[in-house]
């Protein structure tokens, strides 16, 4: 068997799976309807709990359950500081969001955040065969308490050295994230984003050569062709984000579902306009009024952007939706997701030796 | 056989190779015996000609046939419009690069560049098996006197639209030059550089499935994984360039070459400061003096900077050397380049089906 092959089969055999393919676990386009399409067909399911409540996350594990007894992660971000606030740079965030749609709430002194100990007490509670972390790493009480219950921690890396640090705090596996993925870069410390978009082609064999946990391999990747290349340069599994967005489980906004369809690589930007953090989204023209003016601190610009964002999906208006995308996001199909998941699968082992 | 070695082999024949690997024609590191050493292994010979007077070019073809009989490409930029003159804005920049190194030259009225058309003439007669370009086309009257002479042309592309530009002026093959890559961005228009960033994950597939002439990926590929995985995403074949920089052939200053085994992915950074024109290298003073200071146009750049890095080079001092670099740089080995030649498309070879 090829050393290709063989990695996926240990892989498979630790997390559960038939197929190495991960479906992202995006914040806002994770679905029960989608994770079960994925599990059933073989992968992992992936749900991005970030801005839900305790009951949401348990709500959805009960949900997938009741569909499904396949892998799943449940994933939050590492929490940060609280936002430096700066009142003035506030005043002109907003007047600039307010050109593009309905006048920002006040702030206020927050939280803007759900409870991030809750949401740990409700992941545990759950019970997932894994969880995932992005932006950093989980506190050593919280990875004791993983370990204790046999749960696998996934963390997201966007350098060597990140995912280092994340072999060393216990993770399982780690994700090399690519410059190519969409959504949000999973940089440890928030500014140095814009320095770390790293290429698979040189991520992942770095991360490959160095590590003993497995790496799993996102951004890009899109098809059998992109899984087999990906398992080639010394993943062991794939995780997708952007080739599952189209999928009818998902429920994507139409206008953000055809953006993909239409959206050339060039046409995605690495954007801080949404929420603050650094992300890749489909340039549109919120974007370009965060080109000339600083958005303000995360998660401060995601508060301060929401009325925007609801009216634009209300509208199905592109020009004003938070549309990640990675830069393969024209190669997306609009197919079932278990059909798809398969599907990719096929192709990618056709390729190996 | 696979459709990978099917692309593959279809390839060799047309360009003569026996290994589906082109040395990058690197404008400031491809002398005769680098060249020698990979086409007597089989890959593609690569002459970057942008800075070479007309003897110079007939110099350089005369040895390399001297020392083999292998297959080899010239490489000149496509010419860009005279640069906008600033005088102030110029002053600033000779300061600060007085800052540096020694003054930098007047700059006077030109010309900046070697004679584009004689170096063209040189070109023609060297009857090179191939010719390429980057940062444009070809003049029609040019490619009309390249497919007279049964001369290939292989023309870089960073997105579809320049790929298929170039495949409908002519062009015999494209190389999808991922962000990945080292030295200059061949974005046909140089402001677009820094919007036109893309990873070979989305780049190669995207430009195979929609072009008929093959497509050599470049950017980032390091070894054989990295071969395997881009001929797997739907490369013909691959273009090296970094991977050749600490051969020995290449004599390249030590402190660069140590640079490129000590260089993360992050620490490469793409920046104006040596040319004007954006290009990935190692971070060092001169790329951060020009963080807070736009660089002038190219070719001014280059000639202003011109004492500093040759002042850098006298002193082996890697901290103002124009010292270009891929992501993948710490996986550059040293190694005669002929022996690495072969080495790299065995372990490729491997990893096919």
């Amino acid at each position: 068997m090829s050393l290709a092959r063989t990695r996926v089969q240990e892989f498979c055999a630790r997390f559960g799976l038939r197929a190495p393919i991960l479906q992202a676990p995006m914040a806002s386009a994770s679905p029960v309807a989608l994770g079960v399409a994925v599990a059933n067909a073989g992968g992992m399911a992936g749900l991005g709990a970030l801005q839900m409540s305790p009951a949401e996350i348990t709500g959805w594990a009960e949900g997938f359950r009741a569909g499904s007894n396949g892998a799943f992660q449940i994933n939050l971000w590492a929490p940060d500081p609280p936002p430096r606030r700066d009142p003035a740079h506030e005043a002109q965030v907003r007047a600039r969001l307010a050109t593009l749609g309905p006048e920002p709430p006040p702030l206020g002194d927050g939280p803007f955040l759900p409870d991030f100990a809750a949401q740990c007490e409700a992941v545990l509670a759950a019970r997932p065969p894994v969880v995932s972390t992005i932006m950093g790493l989980w506190a050593p009480e919280f990875v004791a308490e993983l370990k204790a219950r046999g749960i696998l921690w996934i963390c997201n890396a966007t350098t060597l050295a990140e995912a280092r640090a994340a072999e060393a705090a216990g993770a399982d596996a780690v994700i090399a994230q690519g410059a190519e993925a969409g959504g949000h870069r999973g940089s440890f410390t928030p500014e140095a984003a814009e320095a770390q978009l790293i290429g698979l082609f040189a991520l992942v064999p770095r991360l490959a050569d160095a590590l003993s946990i497995p790496v799993i391999a996102a951004g890009g990747i899109m098809d059998g062709r992109g899984i087999a290349a990906a398992l080639t340069l010394g993943a062991s599994a794939v995780q997708l984000g952007t080739a599952f967005l189209r999928c009818p489980e998902t429920g994507l906004a139409p206008a953000w579902a055809d953006g993909l369809a239409a959206a050339a690589p060039e046409d995605t930007v690495l954007t801080r306009a949404f929420s603050g953090r650094l992300a890749r989204g489909i340039a549109n023209d919120a974007t370009r009024a965060f080109e000339s003016l600083a958005p303000a601190p995360y998660p401060l610009q995601r508060v301060l952007t929401t009325p925007m964002r609801t009216e634009a999906g209300k509208a199905n208006d592109l020009s004003r939706m938070q549309a990640w995308a990675g830069q393969g996001a024209a190669m997306a199909r609009a197919e079932p997701a278990a059909d798809l998941t398969r599907r990719l699968w096929a192709e990618a082992e056709a390729l190996l030796p």
